[in-house]
């Protein structure tokens, strides 16, 4: 018998039917633990909320993995107990965040907006000036799903691609040749995890080193970037920018940011998409089959995050 | 001694220096011919007017090829004496026209004009229920330079890509497949010539069969689509469209299109990004060698356009 929890009775529908032996408890790891939580071995985590206290998954005996929906694991660090796998959502999300990274971008660079206000104007005002990425060079940060999704497109839009990521590999560069990196890029797509190596790595610093009219895009999390940082840039117009995340998120309603020029802003939508619960459940069913199967389960935390 | 013509100094600077025995003249083939026209055997068409008038061309007796920068040529077919090649810009174009098809959808799809008024009204209003090509069904009409980057785009991104074009071949389908294919459709991209079998080729029976909420991106000629039929399907908000390019072209200011709701227009801007002048007579300057070499050039109309 394998006990799994899931946080909501559409996940429950979503996941679909299931062999004998699997039990499903629903529960999101708030309020009191219901009828069955003390057999729970598989606890998936909700999308859109944060996590449990510490104290809850460490109460549940026989917890063994927590499987979440997102690609970012870093709230449920601290709360996922000692010797209990944490899997994340990878894969569930890259397509759509890869194509927001690649609309922000390519919608800033060929100046959609701009279009979108002369065609209030009844204005048709063509002019081949605008930038775009054939001969550009872009820099991709991160080498995941994500990352290289939007490395290939960017090839094949005949743009001059670098790839870097903490580990470096065929085709990867290793972060610490960023700084020599910087001053050649005029797109850099920010598309690692945060993790304490990354936090803030957009700082002053790093972006003093892109050369004038760059262009900055994140669709990871807010605070890889020093967001004082950015808006001195985008106030003086030097850089642009197209943030899926900030740091603080959400943006409170007062923030400089709103207003900044040269921003393009989503809030936080990179990995959602009409469809997204049916792909995030169908890859908490293939894991759950595999844990009930005694098989080894993808997308593990420690395995390289 | 090849003698060539190229319509303004700039392109003589920009095609760079040419071997001895190469010649230019500056000329567009508007106004008196210059001094050597009679000896022009390679005649570049200007990119931002029309063509000369017929008798212009067929009064040049040594006239052997006339180059285009553009990757259509229709208003040039008439003009272009019997026996002179046609030679287009294919190529430098391509990925640029790939990318703000690309842009057009992506930014439709993902709703990015809706979130930048949230922005407007500081307004962060995280949905995770906006399109996007996950899963969703792609037809891309032509599969020249720019089809075939879209297709490539749109499977990285997990569409399901069709590809249909006038010349059937391997992972393309003939045009005769499209009726049966229509209603299957979440996302149509127009990127063939126009020809006779393409003019109004997307008329009110083609958008009849495309399913409710479909969307339309143009980035090839205006006359492919019957606006008066997209228009009704836009005002009934039934589908979606982003056209780079029109039929009337430029758009009238009084045309009711501007103001058709589900539309975004962007003013035939698809092949021209800061660079394509170095991008188009780079290709000039490796025609005009070839030609002066004695060498079968590329970019043949007469051959498979």
């Amino acid at each position: 018998m394998t006990t799994a929890s899931l946080p909501t009775p559409d996940a429950v529908e979503l996941v679909g039917e299931l062999p004998d032996g699997v039990e499903l408890v629903i529960w999101d790891g708030s309020g009191p633990p219901p009828s069955g939580a003390d057999r729970i071995e598989f606890f998936v985590g909700r999308y859109d909320a944060p996590p449990p206290a510490a104290d809850v998954l460490a109460g549940l005996p026989a917890l063994r993995v927590v499987q979440l929906l997102s690609a970012g694991v870093e709230p449920w660090l601290p709360v996922v107990p000692d010797g209990v796998l944490l899997c994340n959502g990878r894969g569930v999300h890259g397509a759509s965040t890869a194509e927001l990274a690649i609309a922000g971008v390519l919608s800033t660079l060929r100046e959609l907006p701009r279009f979108d206000e002369d065609r209030r104007q009844h204005r048709w005002a063509a002019r081949g000036d605008t930038a775009g990425l054939v001969g550009r060079r872009v820099l991709v940060i991160g080498a995941g799903d994500i990352g290289r999704r939007v490395a290939d497109v960017a090839r094949i839009l005949d743009a001059d691609v670098t790839v870097v990521a903490r580990t470096a590999r065929d085709g990867v560069l290793p972060m610490d040749r960023l700084p020599d990196l910087l001053g050649e890029q005029d797109v850099v797509v920010l598309a690692v995890p945060l993790v304490e190596e990354t936090r803030r790595l957009v700082d002053a610093d790093f972006l003093r080193r892109l050369p004038d009219g760059a262009l900055v895009a994140n669709v990871a999390r807010g605070a890889i970037v020093d967001t004082d940082a950015l808006l001195a840039e985008l106030q003086s117009r030097r850089l642009s920018a197209f943030l899926d995340v900030t740091d603080p998120e959400p943006l409170p309603p007062d923030h400089p940011l709103w207003d900044a020029p040269n921003l393009q802003l989503t809030p936080h939508v990179g990995g959602g998409t009409r469809g997204w619960p049916q792909r995030a459940y169908a890859l908490v069913r293939e894991q759950l089959l595999r844990f009930h199967a005694g098989e080894e389960l993808s997308n593990r935390v420690e395995a390289g995050y």
